[in-house]
């Protein structure tokens, strides 16, 4: 009965509750987001990182950090205690004696988490799941899988006493769907769930589904393209539900839209931007698959010539280096020529952690996502244009233009 | 007789002959942009690195860079194509073939090159100037001085028969000077001038004085701050003449401009930021003088705290390389604190050609002043912000809002 | 009664306990070379960084790390076990829990720290010391301090039961001392400690003399000159004494020695050499001050010319940067012509941790200092150059001449 | 007649003319290796890069440089002057000037260039193959192409009256083959030629066994493993005839060799070493192949292993970047754990022109065959290891100890 003991808990504030459903919450970003979040709300750590705490974008009442109840989907049974001690241990982002103070509260959303599906999801996820989880995606239907997971939503939202869920994807890497005119419209994706056709879809189609039908905002984080198709995108105008995707700009590619402008505005013609990922948690296991990797690079890979405006020669490679654990290393080398068409250089090395990086996003996303849906607002959210490598329906991969866009979007709502 | 074999040579255009007069005229950033705009007019180079050759900036009826003609002081006696050629000799960024085709072109140029002076340049300059410039700028009184400039400047519109003429200082940095009630209104710098008070002034006070009195606009793309005291920025108003500076954004200094703000906007807190520059240019070798170096540092550190928003540790180096002539390489080490106050870095290695980059943005500049002018534009020039480490009487250090501002500028004036 | 408590708790070995005296007793390097032996010693961690448990260097029957007996002279009252806390919190080199399991020992060798000397070592050092130790600094005179220290070391050895004792200084940097004729001989420099000439000596120089007269071995691992003149070293060869200094090779310095062979031997020769240090610890702190940096600068730059074998363009720059505590950083950067007079470059980003580098090199030294000693060897022991920035009368500074130098040493006692 | 034309410009020397031979005259390598060496001859710039010319390997009677005659194969029609100036203006690494007054040099040696063969040397060195040369190498037997080859280099010799002809493999990297028992003697490798067997032999294998086979020393620069099989080993021996391969060591794997040591000797564990190497000349383009990157890579990797004593996570990428040409930059991150098990890294950019690295070692090994051939030393020349990638016959992989050992060699022939 851990529904019970949090009610105990948590003094239901005057807004009321917002849940956050994740898919992958046993993965090293959830534990971060979660563990993260009970750290900030007590002050044991300053809210560094999170934009929805900056003054600039402040003062629109968005949902309050203890306000927000986790849980979620996992293929791997997971301890959410253990998988944040595991963090402590590999790269001490996650300090231990604080840990030690927000253990109950991980106890008590431990009671939330759900086994998930891997339905064509890509060896390089099955071999990381459970067989529990494999077992059960091959022997329900689509639709059977479908109905569970509404079923865990609703159960969610409803033993917790949320005003609201947010479900949101950051779940590894699935290899990229082709997309066609079955995907187009929501009759099309009914369609193959009802036939069961599951090499029309994946795992993170039916979340995705499964949230939107359910009336509740989906946030797409991971590279994975199956979860935000065009029939998505209809159903959640139809159902009056904010979405938003795809990839999170966490490192690398956040630093590339930010620099990026600076050539293009000084006419400095770029020749060659190299990039060189190297990586070694989960993540970077399941992208040392080919397949999964693809997905990854061709949103890695894009923005250059959309913000400079001309073809380039550009690379990104992501490399498996166990030793970094989430700790990534990126080497970027840009070759460029000025004045008389002299070359010149610009090399970067970014040394971050990634699930520290995305974290905040997260939560910044989910907050923009409530404030949009208690506005009315359903579809894209192109003001989240900021937070994403690859962003549905956006042109502009200017971070700076982006950062405008947010910045005006939510002045023209104050 | 060398202005007459100009006249043979050069056609009018239509709009009329722009003067461009150089301080620093037989330096290597002044060779590089009489030498470069002769290639780019001529086809030979492309006009990378150019803003003013953009789409987005172009439409606005700039002046042609074949009718530039170029004259200045120097406190060296220098031969345009033995600099020239001395340049690609060091660091071949001006190719040798091409500039043989436009060593006509430089000969006639050099008729217009005029002795400057040295008056309280500090040691590290009067070392590098002729013994002839040193005692001219001894033995005339800085009322002298003055007139000679402005004759120079006199002989240079009517011999070459120019529509206007705009002045540039590129010489090598000054120490700072101290600036007090004396330099705040025309009549008290007038009488400093009148009272030969040399401890009051710079070389650059008296260019900046007789370029704004014979009406042509000023551009001090230099760090030298003794140039444009608040008592030349009354009178520019006064003369209805457009004036800007200070110290050129050409390297390490614009991409700090460019990616601070990625830091403020992500909430992420840069902790830490050092620079360390090297190079080995005749720059070098005066900033390797403490007290030259002192106005250089200056400019190029203040920014973050700007941008940022809240103070950080910072420590800007510049170190004289012989070796590295004028390939300038900069390593920035950004530390920063990210989500659970976890830190995380970024390293940037810069190598670039420091004329290289700052030639073109001397010809952006010129047209900009010569647009305003035409425009009956007077004073400081807030829209050239983009151009320069510490632009005058601007507090917006983001380098992608200060590019925002030029184009709204040009707009607002199409 | 801790020494009673150790006896309890300690077996004596069949060689017998080896006390290891350290100056700077308190400081981050000292802590984590008494912690990490407790670790090392227990299994809780691999021996990782200690050449002495290599298989090249190992069979010599080197003293047992669990026979090693802490204590030390510290001018800053600090408790030994909230200095590994503070290093977990800061850095997370010494790992929490680990800890936790050798708090006991580290009580134990609490009770060996003994109050130090602040004598003639430079305002930055005078700032981190406590009020009792700059009195007693000043109230008694250089003979009774030096008697002092030797008491201290003799009580260490008989309360502690300890075989032998050997001495080490890792405190912060003293600012260099001028050595003249009065430094030349062992009378000499009695003396000036009797006539209390404090201008003529520093602290280093008392610990030396009082570890050298009490027949104890002494290594400098500091900077710091003072400790070891001819009047220390001739002092050590008459009293059987084996000693060596100055300055442990750590870190960018080692770098440097591994790869300017590879320059020379090729015949490519180096223009520039510019290395920049940043960090962040105590000792950081130390060594913004002018002074202090001066004596570290000058053991780190010089052995480039000796390695070349002619004269370059070098630079070292020292910075401190709070934020990386004990982190440190260094970028170098070497320009270097090849064919053709063609100029190339290396560049190198080091990030490593100085306790962590530095600690197992202290228990290496100690081990062999105790070996020769054992073998009636006295005065500097060249073999140990590798370990020095600045090994004291030896020539080589080609690293793996050097380490091949200590190899051949023990194949020769074998 | 240019023979003719040669006898009369250069003068005999007391020892004669030395004849170089060299399998990829007209690429970049080649191109450099023949215009610098006109270049030092004629004082026009130092000896920079030769190690030969150093102190320490001086005074061994070395082949003197202006008695270096230059022929070779090519599977291009390529003009000398025109590929090295060609070379000036993508790289400059050639001067313009000292390169006109080296024409006519490079006129003469023009005309020893013979027309090559790409049997079974794959598709990208085909691609960049002349149609004559195809067509020759598919329609003659390889008995044939042998014969001619053979005859090419008795021509060269007799012609130019050279007292000994060196033969030095620099072209493209050929796709690894593989080597089994018919490889293993000259009988079997005679069966091979006469059965023409394609599939058996690539180019590389009839060039070195012409040259063997013909009495003259052969070096493998190349990666290509077809050259230097154990037939051609045994032949070596019994002709008397000294050979050495595989893979000059110019660039990062130098640097690595260099580096490796200093982990090994301070006991520090290396867990990963990535290493990323992007350049855009021909080689890079022949590399862009897979199949000829495979053999590069192999000689890339291994030696990190056996300097170090142990299994590590490493990783070599090749990447071809048109915009860098010649200018390779290597980029390499190694991951390193310390005391306590701490992890640390290393980051190192090389920024270097691989034709200005590998020439000087060319005439390295020019000279040093000549000597081993000049005492009557045949087979495998194991005191050349310094210079190669991946030195066959040898274990030794430390740069520091090969360096030793060809200084011992040289040493022990004084």
């Amino acid at each position: 009965m851990p529904a019970k003991k949090r009610k105990s808990k948590t003094k239901p504030s005057a807004r009321g509750k917002l849940g956050v459903w994740i898919i992958g919450m046993g993965g090293g970003l959830a534990t971060t987001v979660i563990a993260g979040t009970q750290l900030v709300a007590k002050g044991l750590v300053p809210a560094t990182g999170i934009m929805t705490e900056t003054e600039a974008l402040s003062g629109f009442g968005f949902a309050a950090l203890d306000d927000l109840v986790f849980g979620g989907h996992d293929v791997r049974p997971v301890d959410l205690y253990e998988s944040a001690y595991e963090i402590y241990r590999e790269t001490s982002t996650i300090p231990l004696e604080p840990l030690q103070e927000i253990r109950s509260e991980l106890e008590v959303f431990q009671a939330n988490l759900r086994l998930g599906t891997v339905v064509n999801c890509g060896d390089a996820i099955s071999k990381i799941a459970s067989r529990k989880a494999k077992t059960h995606s091959k022997q329900l239907t689509l639709a059977e899988q479908l109905k569970a997971i509404k079923a865990d939503l609703k159960d969610f939202q409803s033993r917790e006493g949320l005003r609201d869920v947010i479900v949101v994807n950051v779940a590894s890497t699935e290899p990229p769907l082709e997309l066609d005119k079955r995907h187009a419209t929501p009759a099309g994706l009914k369609r193959l769930i009802a036939a069961d056709d599951r090499k029309a879809l994946r795992a993170s189609s039916l979340y995705a589904w499964a949230a939107i039908e359910s009336g509740y905002a989906y946030l797409n984080f991971a590279p994975s393209n199956a979860g935000l198709t065009p029939a998505h995108l209809k159903l959640a105008l139809k159902k009056g539900v904010p979405v938003m995707g795809n990839d999170g700009k966490t490192g690398e590619t956040l630093v590339k839209s930010a620099l990026a402008p600076m050539f293009k505005h000084r006419n400095l013609k770029v020749e060659t931007w190299q990039g060189y990922n190297i990586l070694g948690d989960r993540d970077g296991e399941v992208l040392a698959d080919d397949a999964n990797k693809k997905a990854k690079i061709s949103t890695k890979d894009g923005l250059l010539e959309q913000i400079l405006g001309y073809p380039l020669h550009t690379h990104v490679a992501i490399d498996y280096v166990p030793s970094l654990n989430d700790l990534k290393t990126a080497w970027d080398f840009i070759h460029f020529s000025g004045f008389l068409n002299y070359k010149m250089s610009l090399q970067f090395t970014w040394q971050g952690c990634d699930a520290i990086l995305a974290a905040p996003l997260v939560l910044d996303m989910v907050r923009l996502a409530d404030f949009a849906k208690g506005r009315g607002e359903a579809g894209l959210m192109p003001q989240l244009a900021c937070y994403f490598k690859n962003p549905l329906g956006v042109d502009e991969h200017d971070l700076h233009r982006q950062y405008d866009k947010l910045a005006e979007y939510l002045d023209q709502r104050r």
